[in-house]
């Protein structure tokens, strides 16, 4: 439930804005809501925000596991601003919706990260699966839990992550169907971003990684995998929502599901070549 | 039978020849046979001869059909230089053994072309899948035709080549087992060397292009495909040695299976990125 939204988009104004507008209007608290088609084309990523004294242990842990874990930028301890992802981004002003915890309990939902702000704070901004969804569907691809308007599968897996001292636990993935030629055609597009999952993880065998009823995700609404297909499986930005929770560090600060940071990046610079 | 040899590599002195010396070595009648495992790491290729009336209508089915027909080299009408292949071929002697046809019939297998060779003829030299595979291993993936000594198995399917007027006829494609994650590493290095067939045209689902058992190849060895592999199919260069049987021209010339043109290039140096 709690990533319901964070791999859904449909119908929503403000997509051909730009990613500074679409945070000018979340700042200023006209935007609620997902961010799902908001500033279409830009990439959103996802938010983790850890004290200092865990962050150098975290990044290894994104360094170790990048496919699930890409890092598209790590804030100056206490500093606010991700340059590299917007001029002007203030990270505690420019996520419509977040969530603290305190040893891993959810005890507060904030829209702004006033009062609750830190000066040893690390930001990590995580790409997401819009951006490689988007070079998918540029390409023609179809993908049919967009099209049903449903919440992309979500699998837990028997593959490990590369754990650190505290940050641990199964690689979850997403799964989205393809005949074998499309599904070539997306192991293709998404290996050039690297940066938002990159390439699949597993396809074509679900029972071979734990996955024993394709009908019944973990997370996620189930969806249809006809018999001219075959699933294809790429690692999920929820594997480290799920690593940090399971660590139930002191502190530590999300975003809201769907509620992402728009960057001023624009997808197609994601590409490796 | 005709293909036997031409997917397969093994045992062979010569490993540590340049191209030119390769081919040296063909011309002067001290090489005979195949030329797997010949000058290792440079690019072999297919070779088919055509009189210059149909040249032009077999580069466009090249060109239609770049997966199967990827067209590394065609020589001037009447000129037996690749210069980009290599500065001293003669394709009349450069090959140790050729198969001439007329009327779609094999009416000589002589070791050069003098007293053959023709004013009007143009030479095409295709890629072969021993530079992909080259790739492969080279990146740690196993093959196991190789390791089992075998030729790879070759399918024909019921995907269309597209048409010229003469040229016509089903995808042939060769089948490689490999676990899931192995095979979207293959894809993603095969992807980078489209003049050598490239990225797989299929995977996982055999019955969707035709192949009702894949233990029954129609050229080459049965292979296992283990419980936790798929398989994965790329278009095969005996597509066009079958195109053109089919289109009985009067005259043509191809190698003998096996023994290929050895080039002066590198196979890394085919990777498109």
């Amino acid at each position: 439930m709690a990533t319901r939204m964070a791999e859904r988009r449909d119908g929503q104004t403000g997509g051909a804005l730009t990613g500074a507008e679409a945070r000018a209007l979340i700042r200023s608290g006209r935007h609620k809501g997902h961010t799902a088609g908001l500033a279409k084309g830009h990439v959103q990523g996802n938010l983790a925000i850890l004290p200092a004294d865990l962050a150098g242990e975290f990044l290894r842990f994104c360094q170790q596991n990048p496919k699930p874990c890409p890092v598209l930028a790590v804030g100056e301890p206490g500093s606010p601003a991700l340059p590299t992802l917007g001029r002007d981004i203030d990270i505690r002003r420019d996520v419509g919706h977040y969530r603290v915890f305190r040893d891993g309990q959810c005890v507060a939902e904030p829209t702004t990260l006033d009062g609750v702000w830190r000066d040893d704070l690390v930001t990590f901004v995580l790409g997401c699966s819009f951006s490689f969804e988007w070079a998918l569907l540029e390409d023609g691809l179809r993908l049919r839990h967009i099209e049903q308007n449903l919440t992309v599968p979500m699998f837990r897996t028997t593959i490990e992550t590369v754990p650190t001292k505290h940050f641990r636990g199964g690689l979850i993935t997403s799964m989205r169907p393809f005949k074998p030629a499309d599904a070539i055609r997306a192991i293709q597009i998404t290996s050039r971003f690297p940066a938002v999952h990159g390439a699949p993880v597993h396809i074509g065998l679900p029972g071979a990684i734990g996955v024993r009823d394709i009908m019944k995700p973990d997370f996620g609404d189930p969806l249809e995998v006809k018999a001219d297909e075959i699933p294809v499986f790429w690692a999920c930005g929820v594997t480290p929502q799920n690593v940090v929770a399971t660590a139930k560090p002191p502190f530590f600060i999300a975003h809201y599901p769907g509620c992402m940071l728009v960057t001023d990046l624009h997808n197609s610079k994601l590409s490796s070549f």
